[in-house]
């Protein structure tokens, strides 16, 4: 275990992750990752917001906030970087049934800052990996990832950054671990995610600024957008320069709007 | 950590799963639950089977065969009792990429042998939670079952033994940790589990013996049936009673089929 790993059960910090963890066996549990900026995650509230509600529909137990909250900011010590909060429901037998009285664990990880978005912008490819609709767990970072790893394998030995995802009736969701938005007719939009996908933290910062809006999207129409971003909390809103033989020239609506983030979360501000 | 959990890496026995495990953090993993029986596990070869085949469509490394097996065996001591098996892609960073060259990490645990069925036979509730269809994972024993969870959380508090599941377009699947089967016009059926559920290995053996058929279920197939059993590999075959108002009598079919696993494999034969 590296020293940038914390990992506790309940309130208390413990050695090591229980065998029996609910997490381990059955992806019983919700992440979170954070970009961390001069000791602090800019985004806090959010992704705490985005935990208590999947927290809420998994009626998985929550540490207290203030305690998890203290612990970042040690693990960060004032600096920058990535934070992942991992939690699940802890220890609990053989079986599906989650006991009834379930103390959660949680892991905390501190990871380098991921590098400014590549000048030339992302290359995309469509995955042939399709998401499964399953509206009680759509929107949730929960740990159930195996889509998201069949998929990222479909990018190996390949130049593509990233792929995009389709739900199961054609419809277009989302990258593999970033939203999609696109703009058409003057105006940003995002696939809504109530059948499938993750309801990211940077996405949902665009929706509630008024910068962007929620429709259902095929491939046509981001094949026909006139600019192409993805969005996660960590790399905030980045470039988009090809999806398979379509390119975009870099589009001055997706500097206004990587400049609209960096004037609200430095962290994103170019260096 | 139990003295009955042993956890590896590779070849080599460790102390404890470390923190970036990915079954840890995406349920990057396959399990098996398997009954003992002095010493030896009756079913081992169906169910490294289906491990096999799940780490070949998901892109697993497997350990020797031979080295689970004679760990197994170390476990067991010569006694009776439940073996489960569970193996993830080991660690691997950040992100759902896999490492290119990932070491599994596996672990094993034993725990007491189930009680008999019950003489009253199981009593069974539909469940409103459904299983979403994912042809790519359909019948693996994976570790992304929030589904299950939020399905056996709905029995809580109720008289209920075990939850009946659907598929998206209600279709009949499968019990939540059970595969089902009703006797309809003389012959036995299950679902397919080609869309969701779980490709059972006491399901495999009924239906590699000819004594039972593949067919699409609805609920009114359920209801109207003549007898109904739920199946898995460390319970055999278990009678069912009773699902919501309707109830059914013991009936002669059910005892014949219990009979022939108890021939097949005495780890099923009533004490």
């Amino acid at each position: 275990m590296s020293a940038s790993e914390r990992i506790y059960r309940g309130q208390a910090r413990v050695e090591s992750i229980a065998p029996d963890d609910r997490g381990f066996r059955y992806g019983d549990g919700l992440f979170e990752t954070m970009r961390g900026h001069r000791g602090s995650v800019p985004w806090w509230p959010a992704h705490w917001r985005r935990l208590s509600a999947g927290a809420s529909r998994l009626q998985l137990p929550l540490p207290p906030e203030a305690l998890v909250l203290g612990e970042i900011a040690a693990l960060l010590d004032g600096g920058d970087g990535v934070v992942r909060l991992q939690l699940t429901r802890g220890g609990g037998g053989r079986g599906y049934a989650p006991p009834a009285a379930a103390e959660p664990a949680w892991v905390l990880s501190r990871h380098e800052s991921p590098p400014p978005p590549p000048e030339r912008g992302l290359g995309l490819r469509w995955c042939t990996t399709r998401l499964a609709a399953q509206p009680l767990l759509a929107g949730l970072k929960h740990c159930n990832r195996l889509e998201q790893v069949l998929a990222r394998l479909e990018l190996r030995g390949g130049g593509d950054d990233e792929g995009l995802l389709l739900g199961e009736e054609g419809e277009v969701v989302s990258a593999i671990s970033a939203n999609l938005f696109i703009l058409r007719g003057g105006r940003w939009w995002t696939p809504p995610v109530d059948r499938c996908g993750v309801a990211g933290v940077c996405r949902g910062w665009l929706l509630e600024q008024g910068l962007a809006g929620e429709r259902r999207l095929d491939r046509e129409a981001v094949e026909q957008a006139e600019a192409v971003v993805l969005t996660n909390a960590v790399r905030g809103i980045l470039p988009v320069s090809g999806l398979g033989t379509r390119r975009w020239s870099p589009h001055p609506r997706t500097g206004a709007l990587r400049a609209a983030l960096a004037a609200a979360h430095p962290a994103f501000a170019d260096s």
